[in-house]
């Protein structure tokens, strides 16, 4: 189950990255590019922070194929994306979610501290994100936007959690994205935010 | 002859960093980091991760100095640059298609599957110069520019399947690099694009 | 002794970022994350280079913890804060000569060539200030500003070819610290500066 909903965050992530590299103007490679960073550049920082090799990519290459196609497929529906905002965003946050359960499980597998567990699923969900800002020339937005990263974090403490009791695997993954999906998308409707630090002179 | 192409396109690219360095009025440190960000960063990013460790620089560190003094001797006669555009345009093409190569090359050894070693060489050629218009606060220009990232998918793919066939290494390299160059060239001169992708609307 | 100053380094390093954060209006989680990536980037990219797993927050994740603390820290007292300036800036400095320090005796312990010695002091010391410049979206400061690198360079030097003799590693450490902190200092007191690069024709 784990593997269908991670396609499918892999799909919406370079749906998102390739509508970034439109509004920048880039040439099809480069929004092929850019989604091959946004979808894939969190599970690789992780992996190259863990060391955990092959990278997911270079063990199933067909995955560039898939970024690619969504992306190439975006050029084709922009017109209609405006009319598709709120699906769109539902399957950002799914993704986010979905992300944070896979990093959280790799690092698991080999068996490192809880504190790297949640950092290694939020490296996941959201490095993905601040890199595709980074190329694109602009201040990430998780560093302001609305929980993204908590919801992140807050996955991933359900999911390590969970998995110290003997709930069925499968369950607990349902529980975790129950959760972790209506707050992203409650925080979105409500615009939560966390508090801002605002500093105003130089050093 | 690959190691004499190679030595010859770090040097073309730690001059074309230390032109852009600057441009941005950075200082002779700042030029010799970026000229090393520039003409290592992809071979760097490329071993990260195919984890083929050392790392070039690491292994063979006197490349570093070769970086570092091809940047400063920039410095030297920035004022005569502009007059050699067209040389140096060349140059840096040579480098790309001879990093590409060069990427590719690493990637078989280790017996990656074909889609890997395409994206190996490409990483190698192309990556420098993204981390350099980063670093510079710019959208990279491979992003929209011509055929740049396209020349090197065509290279590594020539290079590739040609290295299935039983011909001799050295004339592969030579056919290679004799239709990868041109291709850059001629892209250069008539201008050719990639078609872009125009998004102006907010998620 | 070097591990007391490592703590006051990687504290002194997140307060940086976490006034950085505030100039941009980051929120909490952003000052925490960008706090992380200053603080701990240099020693994170270094062990990448170098293949020396596991990371050291990955081994020591309270690491992140202090971090975190730190930077949640200086949002409460940001108010006093250009009071301390000088204060600040002094932890700054004596942060830069101790990362480099530690660095270096990453690689020394590898047996790494001396000039990788040197970049690996130069990396762990002055990366984390490159990664929060590129976040916030600014042309990195150590690419322009007083000596920074240089003096990074010069403490390297200096604790390499001290550790060749038999002096005690406590005491070299001392003497590390005594030429390369002051030479910071005054290098900010008289700015310092080294030669610029002016380059201002179009490739």
């Amino acid at each position: 189950m784990l593997q269908i909903l991670f396609y499918i965050a892999i799909t919406a992530e370079a749906m998102t990255a390739a509508l970034a590299a439109g509004r920048r103007k880039m040439d099809w490679f480069g929004v092929c590019l850019l989604a091959c960073v946004t979808a894939l550049g969190g599970g690789t920082m992780r992996d190259t922070f863990l060391d955990h090799y092959p990278l997911y990519w270079v063990g199933n290459p067909y995955v560039l194929l898939l970024v690619c196609g969504a992306a190439l497929f975006t050029i084709i529906i922009a017109r209609v994306m405006d009319r598709l905002r709120w699906a769109f965003l539902a399957l950002d946050a799914l993704g986010l979610v979905v992300f944070t359960i896979v990093g959280c499980n790799v690092a698991m597998e080999i068996n490192a501290h809880p504190l790297i567990v949640i950092v290694s699923g939020m490296v996941t969900g959201i490095v993905g994100g601040i890199l595709r800002d980074v190329l694109c020339n602009d201040v990430p937005l998780v560093f302001r936007s609305e929980l993204y990263a908590t919801v992140s974090i807050v996955t991933g403490a359900i999911y390590y959690f969970g998995a110290m009791t003997d709930i069925n695997r499968d369950i607990l993954i349902i529980i975790a994205v129950a959760i972790g999906f209506p707050l992203r998308m409650v925080a979105l409707w409500r615009k939560w935010e966390m508090p801002k630090f605002v500093y105003d002179k130089d050093l």
